[in-house]
């Protein structure tokens, strides 16, 4: 069975709201993102890449970068792969912003466990 | 020879400013971009399509995105791919900057000649 | 007949990109807007403030600014319930965002035919 | 007596800056916040609504939006109000930080002992 | 006499809302800009700079940065002060804020007739 | 010999990162910050302000505004300075930001032991 947000963290960052805003959950899971992710036109791992970069960009949701850089992780991304993703938001969202994403994946890295050596 | 940033229009926005501040274009070749592109662990065509996500995210820079959404299409990407890219930043940019970005990428198909067939 | 979204404006911004993405049309009106929108516990016309004061924190989406406050004009919100609402974001969005909107207002006034009057 | 930001975390919250910068205080309770809210043309509380959009959308002034949702409940909103008038920045500040927005809801709920059961 | 907001530009975008809202210039002429302009500890130029650094900052707010950019070089600053004071912005703005307010500045320079000569 | 980024702890943010993206490092101090902050036009504590004025301006990066405050500080900055730098992004960043600011700018005075009769 297909993970659609791949992951538990995503999963679990919606269902804390879900006694504030039952249908928040449900808005989330069928539309915003579970439908959006499960459209054809671009694989998993990518949408999972282009959902790090815009919380990259947007800087102050952090819960949020953290739970997709585990996704991206856990559907086979090299922990190269997600740095260069951040990194190439540089141009855009600027050195600082790129800088706090780098010190959220090195955690997430030490915490899922993924050895430099896969890096690349 | 490969074209680094992978097309006039984004060279052109940075040429731009040329004469204002000539260190300027160096530094974005050298490095924020171009630097940064020429780098290995993505493609080409990811990282354009990660830039598509970081304009739309940031919702202000239309010329760039505009830029990027031409080049992505030279390197090979459907019309899909980049309607999907903008699309999936709907739950962290929201649907005022998704709507934009879908409008501006109507504009560069047109403009490009990207016919509705190529769409997947 | 009740219009959800409170007018042409609203609905022709989210048309516009029908013929990118044919989905995101219906994405719009059955769930992040129509779908809320219709919700209980708010009436529509404190929805639509709601909106004015989004629209101006971020302060790049001013075609959607114009159909909010053109929709809630409609809905039978005065002038100064508009002016109001714009002013309120001073402390948040600063005064450069309030100054904007209060200009895109002052048009959409005379667009729609409010007369002065009509403010109190 | 009317308290002006209706509750002394808002209060507090500037207060805390007292040192460093006397003046702030005066600025924010005599005109950009105080001066603002005791204007006429909309009720205290859907001004008090309207600024937790303004920091919903924001995404990080999350002390700022403590106080303002606690300040709406005291000023006789429902949790539901003050849920619909987050749920309402979907659209424009998108699904994360409507997300962020309803944790910190929760939490306000729970330190003011609001029971669910006003929720309508 | 003392032009506090340094030229008519600045004065004339915040005009520009005086029928849509009176209130607003008194505001930001008493209060906002004018009355913080006119504090003591840094000099008229250097507030001018900052006001700069953050309309570069935001990106969206082209008019006011505009007008700044002509206030500070009304108040004697050199192309290259300007010119440096937006380059500055590169790690926390990015390059994409960088580059637009660089063709502002431009623009502003060429309206004003500021020679590149007077550069350094 | 002269710091180029005018103390430790603005090093450190980037270093912390070391191990996640080598080369980032290399980047931040010869090119984004360190090849910025050492060109001819401005002196390094104007630049440093504009420095304090972006994080202001942007809201969550905490961290940098601590140490570009830090370094502010060490630089000859009083406390005057770094208090009237926030202060003038009333208008533009809000009176959040502004308040957020201030508090950061308290905890760094009383870390760096900046005495209040410093204060102008």
């Amino acid at each position: 069975m297909r993970q659609l947000h791949g992951g538990q963290s995503g999963e679990q960052l919606v269902r804390a709201v879900q006694d504030v805003c039952p249908d928040f959950a449900t808005m989330t899971f069928e539309w915003a993102l579970g439908g959006i992710m499960s459209r054809p036109g671009l694989d998993l791992l990518t949408r999972e890449l282009l959902l790090v970069a815009a919380c990259t960009t947007l800087g102050h949701v952090v819960p949020q970068l953290r739970a997709h850089i585990a996704s991206a992780l856990k559907l086979g991304a090299t922990r190269q792969q997600v740095v260069e993703t951040i990194l190439q938001m540089m141009f855009y969202a600027g050195g600082a912003a790129v800088a706090n994403a780098l010190q959220v994946a090195g955690e997430v890295f030490r915490t899922e466990g993924v050895s430099e050596e896969r890096h690349s």
